[in-house]
């Protein structure tokens, strides 16, 4: 137990150094895992699969599966077998999301569909998908897969409810939150607790791992958000806009609607709509972001469950895994500014 | 054992009414598990996924298991959550075939891509696949997780396999059966082999039907290729003439071309790179099929695989489950007459 109090604000400029200083031994070991298992005899799917898996991303969960384990002093390989399969199982998703989406870009550079088509990035996900089940398999233990076969499953129902929600500008923050909560904070959620089943620790800390993945992850994805109307594709490997001209409708446009006069609503119900795509539309929806403060609010709402996050792991002994993974919620937070 | 000798050609109208029989009441129980947990909050994944599963499909997979598990004299109640695993992962890669292919008819019904468009098939295929190995989980078994998982990463491989070999009418008879091996026979047999596992039954028993299900998926699918030349949309549940427009090089092609003059190999060249889609082509494609008796030879080869499974089951004790099991395969390869 640890009575230190840490603060979102207590620093400037958190950094994810910390926890890839901390894991990076064992990434290194994830890493030989994933590249010798998504490799087979046809040779498009090593060859698709490895275009987003080198392709730099920051393999988020596998690390927090990683970061979680050196919290709890495991001692034992079997994490870096189950880390692959995390990754894995978020690859697949992000080729299917490609492919729904229609993206052309992700981080920074093309996507898999746009290059190898849309019947490629699908088999090869489902590919993933499988082999990551295999290597869950090859662990054995029942507990890590239910708790990814659920986790899975429910990623699965929120891109669904994204998509019913596509264009719905008069969506609910309490939706939202229900949509993000499932299509990327399961995942997070999942890989943090299966730390704690591969290290036999007690119901509690199984459980707050877990609330720490999913508040982290529901924090990621709205400071995600946040950025998609404030970045531009050099600097985040995504152009600025996407969302809006995708109709995909985030808390920024939530709070935006649900504050603005009726012509400005008017403004956001033709633009979720698709017919407001311009780059002067844009820039209209991004005075309105301002003058609601739709922006700020959502990087609020952010810090409110990065805080969250952090203090999920007062039961935790303080140590340099704990702090990386404190670290860890302030840098996602703070990308937003 | 058995001496008994049976033969493809014993018979005159072989049937699936002796399996469907035989695991009636057990398939109305596999149905309730596959109603009952296609559900979800979100409304749109059982609609989706219950226009396919509802739509009149045989349940060839989940047939299996159950009659397999008959044949083996089972009397638990395990295979009937796993036959329902078996039956969503199916349906997870029609849904993905299905968008892959562009296709808009199956099972005579217009598909669900068609209806719902392409990202909700994909999502929901997601949705299903993770939900089958929520099922399996459920089931506790890691042997049978493994031959599923396995099998879902060979299906996968064989469906990417498949895409790459689009349209290119050199592709080997070898190659060839190495696709449908993968794409199709992996989870026929796959569906037999965990019926042995339940059972408690030994390696060889399993082997057997593993070898009865992967001889009858390829039979199954090879008629199916020929029967895409002779079939009308009235009758089968399918445009006849897809493959041939699609450029989808399946054996009777693989044949035909095989056994073609220079001019005849031209126009396969052309008509599989979709130059040559018209009804006046296809007409000229069924001629040269005919001349060649790449279809009859289709044919050939499935009753070869479907007496290979039948032969598979002689370690089995005859009876009312051997008996359809066999009939099963007489079927399979009697739709091509």
């Amino acid at each position: 137990m640890s009575a230190t109090i840490h603060r979102l604000d207590a620093r400037t400029a958190p950094s994810l150094e910390p926890m890839l200083h901390l894991v990076a031994h064992d990434m290194n070991l994830v890493n030989q895992v994933i590249l010798d298992r998504m490799q087979s005899d046809i040779p498009l799917i090593p060859e698709l699969a490895g275009h987003l898996i080198a392709g730099g991303g920051k393999r988020m969960r596998p690390m927090l599966t990683l970061a979680s384990a050196r919290l709890l002093d495991y001692s034992g390989a079997r994490h870096h077998r189950l880390a692959a399969a995390v990754e894995f199982i978020h690859t697949a998703t992000l080729l299917h999301d490609d492919v729904v989406d229609g993206s052309d870009l992700r981080r920074g550079r093309r996507t898999a569909n746009l290059i190898w088509g849309n019947q490629a990035s699908i088999l090869v996900g489902d590919f993933l998908f499988s082999r990551s089940f295999e290597l869950m398999v090859e662990d054995g233990s029942l507990k890590v897969l239910k708790i990814l076969s659920q986790a899975s499953a429910i990623i699965a129902e929120g891109e669904v409810d994204q998509l019913t929600a596509t264009r719905r500008v008069e969506l609910s923050e309490e939706r939202y939150l229900d949509i993000i909560g499932a299509k990327t904070a399961a995942l997070f959620a999942a890989a943090c607790r299966i730390a704690a089943v591969v290290a036999e620790r007690p119901q509690a800390e199984e459980s707050a791992l877990d609330a720490y993945g999913r508040n982290l992850g529901i924090a990621f994805q709205l400071v995600d958000d946040a950025i998609d109307y404030v970045s531009d594709a050099g600097t985040m490997g995504k152009d600025s806009g996407d969302d809006f001209r995708e109709g995909k409708v985030t808390l920024p446009v939530i709070l935006a609607y649900a504050r603005g006069t009726a012509e400005e609503r008017g403004f956001w119900e033709e633009a979720m709509r698709g017919f407001r795509s311009s780059d002067e539309d844009f820039a209209h929806a991004l005075t309105l972001l301002r003058r609601t403060r739709a922006i700020d609010d959502t990087l609020a709402r952010a810090r409110h469950y990065g805080q969250r996050a952090i203090d999920s792991l007062g039961l935790f002994a303080n140590g340099q895994a704990k702090k990386a993974m404190v670290e860890a919620v302030e840098f996602a937070v703070a990308r937003g500014y």
